[in-house]
Formats: C-alpha cells, sequence, structure tokens
C-alpha cells in the first residue's frame, strides 16, 4: 500500500488582483468578488489599507522594494489551502505584481506550478489619465517605467531614443522617486534631442484620487520637478496636439490616423 | 433688451464608456452607470447589442468604418441635451471611439467644446490577453494597431523596426482582416529580421467572449493564418519566455528586470 504524502493542502487558490487607479467606480466586479472570496490579503501595505477589514480576512502588508517575498508567502500560503489576493495598484499586468508572482514560480518549488492562479486586470494608471485628458493615447504608443533599479540606465536610453525613432506616444511610469531625482529631467533632455520642442507633455498626478491634478505643458518647457511617484507623464507624438476648451483649459489628442487624411 | 439665442439645450451630456472586452465582470462600475444614465446609445452595432434594452433608451447602432460620422451624431444629440453614451469594446481610449469624439469636436462647431464630456475607461484586450498568459507585459511595452486604413504601412514598418531596436514587448491590435489578409505576415517576416526567432509569440482570441482561445508560439514558426479581426497577438522582448506548467500548457512571463540580476 502507498501512502502519497500530500504536497498541496485542498482549496488553495492566488488571484492577483488589480485595484485600478484608486475609486470603486474603477474597481472591476471581478476584483471586488475576488478581493470578497479572500482569506488572505497580500500586498504594498498602502494597496492593502484600500481593501475594508471584515471578519476571516487576514491582511498582509509590507513595504514596496520586496515583490519577489511577497509573491512566495503568496504562493505558500495558497499551497497550504488559503485563498489569497495578492493585490497591486492599477492592472497587477502592468509594472506590478503579477509578473513578480510569476518570476517566484519559475525559480520556485515545482508544486507551485500545480496551483490555480488567476489574474483580475485592472485599470491602469494610463488609462485613468488618458481618460482625463481627452484621448492622447489615440494612436501607436509605447509604456515604460522610468525607474532603473530593476534595468541599467542605458536601456532606458535606448528605448526612449527608439520611442522617438518610431514617433510613438510614450506612457511613463515611476518618473520620480527620492532615489532617482533626475531621471525624468534627463530623459526629458534626452528625448529634447529627437522630439520636437513643442510636442505636448500632461503631468497626470494621482488620478481617481485626492490630490487628483493635470499639468499640460510641452516638451521644450516641461519641468520634471511636476512629476513625482505618483504621476503618470504622457508625452506626445509628432501628431499629438491640444484642442482648447470653452474654459479656457484643453483637451489632449492623438489622431486615429498619421500621415494621411482622415 | 438682448435676446440670446439659445446655442445648447440644457442638460445635454456625452459620455465615451469603454464596455472592457465583453464579460460583465469586467465592466466597470462607472460605465454601468453611465449607461444606466445614458438616453441615447451609439456606436459600432455589436457594442451597442451588448447593452439590454430599456424603456427610455435609445439605440444608434452603425457601421465599423463610420467613427466620425458617429461622433459627430453623438455630439449633436448631447447638443439637443440628451444624455448620449458613446459605447467601444475594451477601452475607449485604446484604438476606439474617444480619438474619433476629439477629432470631430477639433473641425466642428465651437459651440461643442462647451459639452460636459466623460470619459470612462475600460479594460482593453492587451490587458485581458496578459491575464489569461500570465504577464507578458511585466516590463516596457508598445502597443499598435496593425491596420493601414489610417496610417501608410511605411509608418508601421518605421515603428515595427521601433520596437524591435527598443526590445521592447509589442501588443498587435487590428492584426487581420479581410480587406488586408497579408499585413500580420508581412509584420512577422520584417520582426524575424531584427528578432531572434525563439521570440514567444500568443494569439489571444476573443478573451472573455465565446471562442476564447489562447495559442503559443515562437517569432520563428508563428502562422499570420491565426490571428482574425477578434486577435490580440503579443510578441515577446529577448527577456520574455515561457513558464511550464503542471498540466502541460505554459504561462508567458516578461520578467521585471532586464539586463541585471533581479
Amino acid at each position: 500500500m502507498i501512502v502519497e504524502t500530500p504536497t498541496r493542502a485542498p482549496g488553495g487558490t492566488l488571484a492577483i488582483v488589480g485595484l485600478g487607479p484608486g475609486p470603486a467606480e474603477w474597481l472591476t466586479p471581478e476584483a471586488s468578488q475576488l478581493l470578497d472570496d479572500a482569506t488572505d490579503l497580500i500586498g504594498y501595505a498602502p494597496y492593502v489599507a484600500r481593501v475594508p477589514e471584515r471578519p476571516g480576512l487576514r491582511r498582509h502588508g509590507s513595504d514596496n522594494r520586496v515583490e519577489l517575498d511577497r509573491a512566495r508567502h503568496a504562493l505558500t500560503l495558497a499551497m497550504d489551502g488559503r485563498r489569497v489576493a495578492v493585490v497591486s495598484g492599477g492592472d497587477p499586468g502592468i509594472f506590478a505584481m503579477a509578473a513578480a508572482v510569476f518570476e517566484a514560480i519559475e525559480s520556485g518549488e515545482a508544486r507551485w506550478r500545480d496551483l490555480p492562479i488567476r489574474v483580475a486586470p485592472g485599470v491602469s494608471a494610463m488609462q485613468a489619465a488618458a481618460a482625463r485628458l481627452g484621448a492622447p493615447l489615440g494612436h501607436d504608443f509605447c509604456v515604460m517605467s522610468l525607474s532603473d533599479n530593476l534595468k541599467p540606465w542605458s536601456l532606458i536610453e535606448r528605448r526612449l531614443r527608439a520611442v522617438a525613432a518610431g514617433d510613438f506616444v510614450l506612457a511613463l511610469y515611476n518618473p520620480a522617486s527620492m532615489a532617482r531625482p533626475t531621471q525624468l529631467a534627463d530623459a526629458f533632455a534626452l528625448l529634447r534631442s529627437c522630439k520636437d520642442g513643442r510636442t505636448p507633455v500632461a503631468f497626470a498626478r494621482a488620478v481617481g484620487r485626492p490630490g487628483e491634478s493635470i499639468t499640460l505643458a510641452t516638451l521644450r518647457d516641461a519641468d520634471a520637478a511636476l512629476a513625482d511617484m505618483s504621476t503618470l507623464v504622457l508625452i506626445g507624438s509628432s501628431e499629438t496636439r491640444m484642442v482648447p476648451r470653452a474654459d479656457g483649459s484643453s483637451w489632449l489628442l492623438t489622431p486615429r490616423h498619421h500621415g494621411v487624411n482622415p
């Protein structure tokens, strides 16, 4: 008679859940349901704090720099039979926890690959910013993180040059931090050397949250000091322009056509 | 005594609403509320058909090739005092109706710039595809439409070369249509000339809708015939790889780091 050692407690699941930019109106019903079903909540403490406390829900908040440890903790809890929700702001697939979880699986225990894992997408910061601005992402665009914690600055420069060579609109995440105060200024300087100075630039700060603000500028005079870690920076293509409104503000538009008449 | 001619009927509003990829679990509460409040629904007929009929809601479905006419119709109805919702699948800001509406405003009547206009973001096809695949968008990426209805093919080639030069992950919308059967094959051929043939490629068809399917391949052997207009095609960077699962399928992962040790 063979007695198998159980390798995984029954019922364990892992959901990687996008909370969106902040307000409840941007939280998908799927994400709400997964949060309601969870026994354990894991994530960067400010995101965990967004989910209301309730009996039976264990909350495991952590620092922002320990994504891989956090992912391994979540996988271990799911193996123990818990229903774990790993939470990210925005979309977990875009500069957030989904990659960390699958990296942990790739380098971790073989039996983790057996777990039921579900990723629940969310509204990402660039989409919230674009919604407030009008239609800046109306044509081809690129999405970059300006953090060089996990890639060399030389790669960021190479990619910024490629974005300019392709005349893409660019959405920049993580444009500034205490540890990297000059990255965005350096990026603007590089882009000024290969793009028109009149290119529109938008600083969209904390969209959907307290302190929301939108500032429009041109690449020539864009001030990197306007960005903090809550800011999404959008830089136009050669077709991006401002559409003045009656109240003196402007929408930002990248039309659907480029180099041909509509 | 001066009698002003009223230029806009009171109460008119325009919402540009993202329906997400299809299922109700991916429709934001904001979008649901705007659809509930609308008096008039405007959009490509299959998207209008997704919204349930109810008393007091007029539905204006149209063909897919008349975005600008549709936008002008919506603006005219809003000027007449209607609460208009222009609906798009996915996110209206990403290859959808938001750009068409602001183009119509830019070239239209000055008084349209007075209208209260709101854009409600939604889960876009690339996010739904990424959620099913694991974490393919975990690092910098580019987003392109492969349609050359509104831009010359030479620009598409220029951008594909830039994507390869920057070693970005690439999400391709509108990869194929009856009118453009060879575009994706041409794009694959171009990318094979400047990227490793072992680069992972994913075909994510109708994610969240009936007929959903996911197919993984490598750039070397990717068959353009696997894509139709309901397919989102993802092409990896040099860091993107498959993570085999216990059941023989694979997740797709682009790690958060690139060229440095985590």
